[in-house]
């Protein structure tokens, strides 16, 4: 494993923001995306953004390696002596983390709920910074007894899974919960609500508890079926399964390199 | 610069703790007090405490470089894989980044209010994890033209400043925060709540603008006396001048080597 400089403000103070993207051959579907809540990321913690044609050519090269890959950017505000302030100039470290990706057959979820809660805070919803003590505490409050578990604010609204959005439908609307004050604004949430046509609105965990079907969704493995959480059984239907076909038929036949 | 896994928790997920501890040669006067938080810190984000033997061996073999030394720890869930599911077994990774340090003469300071708040996350108040964009976003708001920011969090209590706990005298009570739902429960703070005999309590914008002395305290600085906020001017008496005092003796005459 290579290096990291030991004065790196990701490191200290966890200044940064990263991105993990599928690319199938150099076809990245969600690219854009990806670089769009970069660059919203940046904005919000008035960091220079990458500049977009530089990065794609970093991560086509990386790319062009595997048959399919997985590629984490994480940009930090870079080398910086001791101190909150940072340095002028601020010159961002940019690294790219790259690993071949091997898709997986959905699988359908035992889910559970997390005690570790989200904070609000709105300054830092939506974007994937490296602030992310509260997902690893949740996410380690099991080992392999289930697949995914759901994390409420401490206002109990329901925010999400610790890795991924999450979707209910109930009677026959689609919900999915607001990122304004916590959670992170997945590019395949972002995905499935145009795919579904969605509402965005606050749900509890009854809600969630009594909706008809539940699904969750990160980039790298689409949306996935929940099929368990407490007392509730959901057996995955039709539209569900039709989702998932339409995932894979997106990462399935790479275009021609775009490069 | 010396060289960090790149792959380490710290890093992606913030997932650790530091202590900033200052030694007068290998006379370190709150060692204990930093080593119980950093302790806790441990047992609230379930990582493995480092044995303080160990540790205070390290540290005063750094500290005998410098006539005075700033001791940074760091201290990590070590390497893992892509991932918020911590490793089995985790291995800590623990640094120690080492500087001289040069004892300045107590300024005052001119202070202001931060827009960035704390969100509320008892989960994570109190100790020194690795999460801070709220303290970085709040320390960048301004570059030179204050001294220190005072920060509240998201339901309008004060909490402390970007990098020191606030202290007020209110008719002859002295006060500090609560650090239970946000902040960190200074070292300083912990000398300071002893040496005055001061109350935790909760403090609104207008309490400390109305404080007839207001004192910011870390561990490396001790005690600066505020004389700004806004439309407010204190004059620092001859109490908050003994406290800082009280500090410098406590920094002064190193003891006897204890090694």
């Amino acid at each position: 494993m290579s290096a990291f400089a030991d004065d790196d403000r990701g490191l200290h103070y966890g200044d940064g923001l990263f991105e993990t993207i599928r690319f199938v051959g150099t076809h990245a579907p969600l690219w854009d995306w990806h670089v769009q809540r970069l660059t919203a990321g940046c904005l919000r913690l008035s960091l220079p953004a990458p500049d977009p044609t530089e990065l794609r050519e970093h991560a086509l090269t990386a790319a062009a390696e595997h048959a399919q890959t997985v590629i984490k950017i994480v940009l930090t505000a870079g080398s910086g002596p001791r101190g909150y302030a940072r340095p002028s100039p601020l010159v961002p470290r940019l690294r790219l983390f790259v690993q071949a990706f091997v898709a997986r057959a959905p699988v359908d979820l035992c889910l559970r709920w997390c005690h570790t809660r989200y904070a609000v805070q709105p300054l830092l919803a939506g974007i994937k910074h490296l602030n992310r003590i509260e997902n690893v505490l949740a996410r380690n409050e099991w080992a392999t007894e289930f697949d995914e578990g759901l994390m409420l604010d401490t206002r109990s609204r329901v925010i999400g899974a610790t890795a991924a959005n999450v979707f209910v439908r109930i009677s026959d609307r689609w919900l999915t919960p607001s990122v304004h004050r916590s959670g992170i604004a997945g590019v395949g949430r972002r995905w499935l609500l145009a795919h579904l046509g969605a509402e965005i609105g606050d749900l509890s965990r009854r809600d969630v508890l009594g909706a008809n079907q539940c699904v969750l969704i990160n980039a790298l493995r689409g949306p996935l079926a929940a099929t368990e959480l407490g007392p509730t059984r959901w057996q995955p239907d039709a539209q569900v399964r039709e989702l998932q076909r339409a995932w894979q038929q997106l990462f399935k036949t790479p275009k021609v390199t775009e490069r």
